[in-house]
């Protein structure tokens, strides 16, 4: 098997033999990679000139749907992921983070992509900025996706999730990617590459990919390109500082080592069931993927009055896992990646020894289920112990990527800060406390050196995804040592991928390119009220201007009685008058809104289905009886449901008094038939 | 006059003589600057020790406060800034925008600060992720500052506006700063420092000031640093290249070299206002500073066919252009900032000149008011014009920092395009049509290379700020050759010194850690009403849940006849099943809410004081006549207006029928007394 280069939309062969590639369990040859000959600068261009103009053709809707079709065809192509995953040394419990946890990701995008960005192609950031008198002059920040392509180096440990992980917000964005995946296990890539290619889902040229090394690639970056890396720290450093990347401030974001950490509480006594979660946790996170995850815990931060007990509690529990063929069902662990990796974990080991003493394991005196220990790259997991963590060096700067971690003892809150704090900074870091005031004072002592934390307790861990699983909906990253970047967390991770500009202008032309109307913007008004008009029909700043209706007392007395709000200011003429805001009775906020509703609701049966909600309603000052209040209702913005029959239109909202002073403003929310779906409901 | 360092709380000396600064206008020394012997090291340490905890004692409002002290205590002392300004070449209207948009961008920094920021120490970012089925594990995403120091550099043009812009998101981040002037203009920096000190607003720490070379700061940088670079390409590339920087991640924005540019529209012909707004725009901004800023207009994009009329235009324009001695006020553009800078002008124009020929300026022979052109740098505006721009180099690649613009024509928008994107990157770009349509391609056809685009028509030009005016609102800063970075922008320049973080845990921790309460955590009830508490007496999870009210059909009625709202789904059975969401009549959105209130209000004289706004009212499903409503109303999140004697409270609100199910969720808004204002009122 000789895994293959995908470049300008077709399968190439690298032109020489390639570097053979060594199953974890076995070591016998299962590839051969090599991406010589390809030319990596027309790559560049074609994912910029073919990739990002067919990408750009769509809405971020329709990016979000193709997301879910690719997420469903991988969905029926999961057992062979699987078959392929296990000579990786992945157990299926591995397996299912990097599979089915990559394949949630583009669910997650997708669901996000819809409703949490427009079915449009401008993403607008915030709403419009008062930046003069009149408002004749505004202004409104914009994303648009960037006009080069996604470079995506990825690392060995999770060769599905690692490329899904970046590509759903890439491709949600609207920018191409070229994916080139570490060596070691490149072919489960390769293979999910195919699947996704043969599927035809993506616009031609959206995705390539690099089976190997990416040869002068760098060379060719410009100013629009984002590079997004995983790996170690030491190639983050060199592709970063490569003088293309800084000639052309190339968006750039890595995340690299983490020596994340995980602070028992002091509350945590071996009797509360903290400690038993906390022991769970940590024996979790040093076995999965055999502690191969960048957000593994390496330094166990526990009070001193319990590290002996915690040593011990931990040592049981590893001597409990199962190690073998990640194949056999007996087996917890399965194997590291390669033989150089299980060398350099035990080097690591040697260098953190300088400091800690070894508790458990690292030996080579360790039962293996189903396979044999001298061709697979199997590794005891183990624990050390350091008596003076606060004067170590190596325990916070060594990462040995395997099932290792070292238990560091504390004697107050402040020492388990500043521990925590010399990993100098990581991508996660989890804290076990059932005191929600240690676990604030642990989150604000550290978070500026985190990109996650987890706290848990008793109350939440049945629920709790864990210390080391990175989530689509949160930020992955973290400061520091782990590279400083930041990807996922929902639409933010997308937005990485795009540019933020502030656009200024007049309302009506800001509207224009964000298709939201602008107070301020043209009113458009005629004799056909907005609600008779379908989706497709209402245009932005359609309006109704409303007649007048005056609030009488008898108004609010009603009002009062009728729903049984009696607050005093709206009763009682002295008390009211004592409250700062008030000179007098007031009218109710909701018969405000309730009158105005009477004043441009058009009655009749219509396109606009339903009120579904109100956003961001403000009484500007209060009304009092005598007032004529009235009306304008303006189409803001519209956002079609594809497939659904109807779109939501916003209306923005405003009542002023006789004396043409605002008294209240908001959205009103609503859903409008299509011209189809109306032709059949009205029939 | 020598130049001081302010350094650990004192002002030091340069132990050697320094380097000589000179006036633009007739040469003569004015200042010598030196921080020889400063240790840089220690100054980091100090501001992350000393300034970093005294400034997150406070909160953000706390630090808004200070914000606006500090901008009014300037406003104090502008005179002598202003007088001193002059030296650096700067007409009074040069200095306006210095020291005047300097202050404003404080004041603008704390009202946002204060409307946009909680009076609190963590700010949220967006709202809880829901991440597991029963809630008992959610997630929030935080920002808390940065534990380390900002390191200011700025560029000589804006001596005041260039420090006080990264100054004040800084500060109100809660991040100290050491501030590094171009030493060309340092002493204006320095008397401004000298004020802020002096006004003993902010704490001890806060502000340091270097005059003179930052020797070996870089090498002691760390992961919680921040630095924020204004000057050229070149110098920002060799620090983001620093070993220390690239080892400690450390967080680099850079704000650099920018080939501006500006599209007159095709609509735009010459008997237009939009033509003539065009060449007031690229005058104005060839002139202002003399052209010595980053933002100014370098690449003038015309259609081919007025290119000759547009070339005349702006050379009688810039004819009228009085220049000389700064103070004089017949004068309209002053000096350049050295000689030194006037010779590079000159050196880049010969570069430009390759490609373009000059055809106004240029020259030694012009008038000069009130001053010596020996002494003094001044220089005339330079126009040139490029005949083929697409196949040009110099025109998109060299800054001539002076009152230099080159005209590029265009045939089409496609080329106009091509030709802004030429640039590789800028800070700013305008569009100067009347034609929204044009407006929109051009803005979506060059966004993702640039931070900010102004559109100017007929419409909004009177109030517009122009093409060259970072505005604290807006983001500044733009991709590849720009720099790559973003400052300003509101808050999202005071998040830049802020760490995300990605919070995961219980609702009771998260509302812990957030202040501010999440669905799903503990619910305090209790005999008394939380509408009898005060603001400092009301507690998050402080909840009424009311009694049930039955809607009745003559209700409905009721409502509709009294509102007006005669809404055929709430009429009439027969129409309202014909509508895809409803089986038969509903219930007015506004008649739940209001019976909602009624529900849940205490109706007498209170601490809480008034209802100001309703947030995200989402309507989950229908209500039909015979459901019966009730209400929970829980205390979310409290924001203490300090000075006002009240705060505002927002009440998470959920109304569910009697198979409590969910039939309406909003936040409800509220004033409430502080002890101290109810004690008042009440008296």
């Amino acid at each position: 098997m000789k895994l293959q280069n995908f470049v300008e939309n077709h399968w190439v062969e690298g032109s020489d033999e390639g570097k053979p590639l060594a199953s974890a369990i076995d070591g016998r040859t299962i590839a051969a990679i090599s991406s010589k000959g390809v030319e990596f600068g027309a790559m560049l261009d074609y994912a910029r000139r073919v990739g990002g103009s067919n990408l750009q053709k769509y809405t971020f809707h329709d990016r979000a749907h193709m997301l879910k079709a690719l997420a469903q065809h991988l969905m029926e192509h999961k057992k062979e992921f699987y078959a392929l995953s296990t000579e990786t040394g992945a157990t299926k419990g591995d397996s299912w983070i990097d599979i089915d946890g990559g394949i949630s990701t583009l669910f997650v995008y997708s669901s996000k992509g819809r409703r949490e960005m427009p079915n449009d192609k401008v993403y607008l950031d915030g709403t419009p900025e008062r930046i003069s008198r009149d408002g004749t002059f505004t202004a409104q920040h914009i994303f648009t996706p960037r006009q080069g392509a996604a470079v995506h180096i990825n690392a060995y440990n999770f060769p599905c999730w690692g490329m899904l992980e970046k590509l759903a917000p890439a491709l949600l964005a609207g920018v191409p990617a070229i994916v080139k995946p570490a060596s070691s296990t490149a072919y489960l890539t390769e293979l999910m590459v195919r699947r996704i290619i043969e599927a035809e889902i993506l616009p031609i040229g959206a995705l390539q990919l690099i089976c190997g090394s990416v040869g002068d690639l760098f060379e060719h970056l410009n100013c629009q390109d984002v590079v997004a890396f995983t790996g170690s720290k030491g190639t983050a450093e060199m592709l970063q500082q490569h003088p293309q990347v800084i000639a052309e401030s190339v968006h750039f974001t890595a995340e690299t080592d983490s020596l994340n950490s995980s602070i028992l509480g002091p509350d945590a006594t071996p009797e509360t069931p903290e400690f038993d979660l906390f022991v769970k946790e940590v024996v979790r996170e040093m076995t999965v993927k055999a502690g191969q995850k960048c957000t593994a815990i390496r330094r166990v931060i526990a009070p001193a009055a319990v590290s002996g007990d915690l040593v011990r509690a931990l040592s049981e529990a590893l001597g409990r896992i199962r190690i073998g063929h990640p194949a056999n069902k007996d087996v917890d662990m399965g194997a590291l990646v390669s033989h150089d990796q299980r060398d350099e974990v035990r080097e690591r080991i040697t260098m953190l020894g300088s400091e800690a003493d070894v508790v458990f394991g690292n030996t080579d005196d360790f039962d293996i289920i189903d396979a044999d220990a001298k061709k697979g790259a199997f590794f005891e997991p183990t624990l050390l112990h350091c008596e003076r963590p606060l004067t170590a060096k190596a325990v916070h700067s060594v990462e040995a990527f395997g099932p290792v971690s070292t238990v560091l003892p504390y004697e107050n809150l402040d020492e388990a800060i500043e521990l925590s704090r010399l990993g100098g900074g990581s991508l996660a870091s989890s804290i076990v406390t059932n005191d929600n005031k240690v676990a604030r004072k642990l989150v604000l002592g550290t978070a500026a050196w985190h990109g996650r934390m987890v706290v848990i307790n008793r109350h939440c861990a049945a629920e709790s995804t864990g210390h080391g699983s990175p989530l689509p909906h949160l930020v992955h990253g973290g400061p520091g040592r782990a590279g400083g970047g930041e990807e996922l967390g929902g639409i933010r991770g997308a937005l990485h991928y795009m540019q933020r500009s502030a656009i200024q202008g007049s309302p009506e032309t800001l509207a224009a390119i964000g298709n939201r109307w602008i107070r301020g913007g043209v009113e458009i008004e005629s004799d056909i009220h907005p609600f008779r008009k379908t989706f497709e029909q209402l245009k932005l700043g359609d309006t109704v201007n409303t007649k007048e209706r005056e609030i009488s007392l008898a108004d609010i007395d009603h009002f009062a009685e009728f729903t049984g709000d009696t607050f005093y200011a709206h009763m009682d003429e002295q008390t009211a008058a004592k409250n700062p805001f008030f000179e007098g009775r007031v009218a109710h906020g909701y018969l405000i809104v309730s009158f105005a509703a009477g004043l441009f609701v058009d009655p009749d049966f219509g396109p606009v289905l339903a009120n579904y909600g109100v956003d961001e309603l403000r009484f500007a000052q209060p009304v009092n009886f005598g007032d004529a209040l009235k009306v304008r209702l303006t189409c803001k913005q519209k956002t079609l449901r594809d497939g659904s029959g109807y779109g939501e239109v916003r209306w923005d909202t405003e009542i002023t008094n006789q004396n043409s002073e605002i008294v209240a403003t908001y959205d009103v929310l609503t859903m409008v038939a299509t011209d189809e779906e109306w032709a059949n409901v009205s029939a």
